[in-house]
């Protein structure tokens, strides 16, 4: 059932850590690109840190911020760092006051750490913990042969679920907790961006319950692949605000139930909040690289409006909710999980991610 | 696609309404059985009232309890009444201050009638008011050529939906309801009791995201429907308890996240409350016939669960989203409506019905 | 325990309307002012409204804008219309098809006028319905001796609230509605605006449950005022933001758990967004003249913020709140409703009103 | 402030524990009373661990059932534990693995220990985690100079708070956790049962912002106290069930909003219920010692009520909600704390407890 096609090398590097050094890519000046070290030194797990041999990764746009070294990856990532936060793994040792895990089990793991002290971490929204650091953002991440976390991040991985999809349930949980915080279920829903996690989010959409899925983008195929997960319609944006109207006859003339904006474009905010329905509820996860001007009297207070702002994923609610959306067997995933190359290969995978040639981008590290 | 057999009459009765009277069905005597009459009164509506010419009925089980008059019906219907609450139809005249419909249109109708005066009619749980009176139980119902509802209670029907359907918005409303409240969006449910809204709930709950259903009963055939309509295991509970630690076993140890408890037996409740995550949701739809010997500590404050008790279908947020799950034609309801007859012939549809051999059974009335 | 002093004439008009006609206040013209008409026609109930005899009405920010003639009111509102949506009366006479309410009853309304018709009228959410319309605004309002609505929109006020307070139900409601939208029980909440409603809001989060009430202004007697009513901590915010560090060193340097936005002024969403905690909740009743500059990426996304549009009140749960919160006792309205005057007086009462002198202002009309 | 008499020796115990050795209470056989002994090995933290210098601890109702050594704890409690789970203290000493807390630091503790590994501890519901141990129940207590729990249940204790409320919040977290989860914010709320938690609870549900408080029970001075707290009426249930009639004669011939059942009594159950208006919410904290034969289809399923199971206090949401209260200034607990004794006066303190002459009391154990 997979699409990945022959050729593309689903296999994983053959090579084996040394003792002592891994294969890392890394940071390696303040300018565009990532690096590849043969012989980075293995990490060593503190007493409550688990060490993970990493078999997959996915590549995240966050990660090509970091390649091409834009104004916020200038600002916020350190020289020298091992990038990539998307992973699946093996772990191979436990520090010494790890009571939770093991060796040998399969996990991936949340890559947002937090010292579990303050109020959000406590109450059941650690992803939004005021203290926050990120791995491959703010200490080393995933992209190399070992990747330490604590124990608290780490997920069992079910065994029904194979490892190039576990490789990307940080993305799929930011899809997730998208979906999941804006209550589809039996609902009409508007996702304004079809890129990786909008794609995603139109599956998970369906699986979840959404009645009647509308997608809208400027990139013809995303758009043609949303209407085969399950959109009963796709608008590109750039033939004008017709789409509105049209979303409206659907819908009693109200407009949809539930927004997810994916795409962070002013207009879309625009156009989104003019197709949700009065007492309508929108789930952001688009960021707008600057701020916007917002008609937050017609679109929000007006209509009776929530709005909820999505940072990550919830840790682990999500989490938990993916296992039952993934064992459901009802999300699609192939479509999105377009390529995967040996970590070697980066440049090739990189390559290939950002042209819009693939979807969503897996490397194989280890076995 | 519809399942209904050649030979099974799904003709609609020829016989038009002649002026001033009509063809119904009533309870003739305190007594088993309900008796045709062909020239009942055309009733009247009042000034805020809509006459409609009934279309198709449904037969409840409510309505079997009214033919075989047992201690519950004894209780509360006057004799003499035309029973029936399950119809579509199309509104042939409205009462001097109707200003919503108008003749013509193809409608259905919530039966619980209420003031509008209270607390909950005035809060969008109109379902739960204090003065309600229902048709076809306290006042005439549909199994006849003409019923009147108060203009507050037609619900249009959207086009899309066929007269079969159409004719069943109630009991689909108690399974949409109960579904609904329960939030079942990604999340694992048990199913206890798989009649004939039992049944219904199955493809609701997958519609609407469950990610995965588990039924209970005692009636093969019925399990192997629930099995059919998307429940990945049903069991048969007269052979042991034995199922609720498989169910444990596919949850993580833990049980359901949600209970839609549908059967009234005082059994269905201990089991499916064992079967219950802690912290779990349960909706109670089935009434057990006298109080039951519950061990709530274990059950509810131990366990740290929620109960919601499920009366009828919100007024009118529930056909809101019976509608939208309908235009998703997710809903396989196909092998639940399986037979129709003309009204004519109501004591061969109530023999199927009360037979086992029917499930949900339809009648035909007017054109 | 009234602070309406001696002199201030609480005192009702004496004079009685005549026999066809009424006393009114109108739009006489497409500029500033009202008029009075002491010939007014008496309105006609139509077949399901009520014709309410007023006792005593409220000024409302709206009206100061219909008089102003500003850009909006030039926009919206019919000239020769009667003014006014605040208030308390008797019903003195029933259309035919009533069957609510009799005549003697004394109540108050909801001024937004719906056909009860579409999804959000069906469903508990009238208050956002497609199709409302206002009294005093878009029909004739309460600034009379009578006025008309539809029976659905009658609130029988409780014999224990005084007609002063009666009169203000509407403004009172807009407090209520956003207050308890946000759920304020046992949080700490920021009130950016202390005019009428965000005073009413101050005395309504206090006896909702909020546990501690911050408040910004730039008028110093009126968060001296919000002090009284119960703000903790009440800041000029013309001396800089400087308070929003003394707000998150109260509440564990996370900030408030909840905003309430009632101010309308860009700077302050800018600023109450930044004291508000990482996945606080913001209920917005404040509407922006123009579109704002908004980083809804900062204040929103990762924050993990809800944002609640909040228009008018919902109908009628937010009545039934209003009523629990005045039994409750813990109301401090007395310094709100600051002044009365007879109807004939309207010139000072609105002078009065936006001077800045009074604050809630009321009017006399009948017994 | 304090109630507490002169007299009643409100001073901690002077003796300071020595090099190793320390003070407890503990079950010294299989039946009535507890023994203190005086040179009970010091506890040793483990790497994840705190060790905590005890101040002063609460006597709960569990420890009574303990020390009298019923069924319950015949089947539950290990002989030879120190008992005792209600405390405050200052840490001594943290384990190697510790890194959010320091010596020094005034706290109290979760008393519930999970491994943070199951799903309800991971997703913000750890109160009902799977595999929960208890100190004083499970292992050993806080009846001693000293205690060992996890850091994770580490609670800092506001320096606003003093000792003789932060040793009682472990049941004062019994009572905000039923009031929150219940939602009493401008509601009407019926209290059946006011012991220890009951009576917290009318205090807590007043701060909270519940409107009006209706209190049950067959302890008149109890029921004294609660009207003090601020129950507008407080009922002898011995006097029978005109009670509820008088409740929905206030409450619009409804019933209360919130039903908060304390008292695990099974008529308090039906009483309860039966003045719960259609669509309320029950909260249900009192643990009936044996299964009920209850009327669910009346009283859960025809009502259409929500009943939520209460189990603990959310760990750790709960925590700061009490925090908020506290600091809102607006709990009275003094009536409520009524005896404080010396750690080696333990026998009267129970005797002070057990014989109903105090409410919650407190032991001092150290400075």
């Amino acid at each position: 059932m997979s699409t990945i096609a022959p050729g593309r090398s689903a296999q994983p590097s053959t090579s084996k850590p040394e003792n002592g050094v891994m294969r890392a890519l890394f940071k390696h000046h303040a300018g565009e690109g990532l690096a590849f070290d043969a012989a980075r030194p293995k990490p060593t797990p503190g007493p409550r840190d688990v060490l993970i041999r990493v078999r997959k990764v996915g590549i995240c746009g966050t990660d090509r911020h970091i390649w091409e070294w834009d104004q916020w990856a200038a600002g916020r990532i350190p020289v020298g760092i091992v990038t990539g936060h998307e992973f699946v793994g093996t772990i191979e040792a436990v520090g010494s006051a790890v009571t939770k895990y093991k060796p040998g089990l399969r996990v991936s793991a949340e890559g947002h750490i937090t010292q579990w002290a303050d109020f959000n971490s406590r109450t059941g929204n650690a992803h939004i913990a005021s203290d926050t650091r990120i791995i491959g953002i703010d200490r080393d991440g995933c992209f190399a042969d070992y990747v330490v976390v604590p124990e608290e991040n780490v997920w069992p991985v079910h065994p029904k679920i194979p490892d190039k999809v576990a490789a990307v349930l940080d993305p799929l949980g930011n899809a997730v907790h998208t979906v999941m915080a804006a209550n589809v279920s039996a609902k009409s829903v508007l996702i304004s961006g079809v890129g990786i996690i909008g794609l995603m989010a139109v599956t998970v959409a369906k699986a979840a319950g959404a009645s009647r899925i509308f997608a809208t983008d400027i990139n013809p195929p995303r758009l043609d692949l949303a209407r085969r997960l399950g959109a009963v319609a796709a608008y590109d944006v750039r033939q004008g605000d017709g789409f509105i109207n049209e979303i409206k006859a659907a819908t009693r003339g109200e407009g949809v139930d539930v927004l997810l904006e994916m795409s962070g474009a002013p207009s879309a905010f625009d156009q989104g909040f003019r197709a949700l329905r009065n007492g309508g509820t929108a789930a952001i996860l688009g960021i707008p690289s600057k701020p916007i001007t917002w008609n937050i009297t017609e679109h929000v207070v007006f209509k009776g409006a929530t709005v909820l702002g999505i940072n990550g994923r919830k840790m682990f609610e999500t989490w938990y909710q993916m296992e039952e959306l993934l064992l459901s067997e009802r999300l699609e995933l192939d479509e999105i999980i377009t390529h995967e190359f040996p970590l070697e290969d980066f440049k090739r995978a990189f390559a290939t991610m950002m042209s819009g040639e693939g979807i969503k981008v897996v490397m194989g590290v280890g076995g």
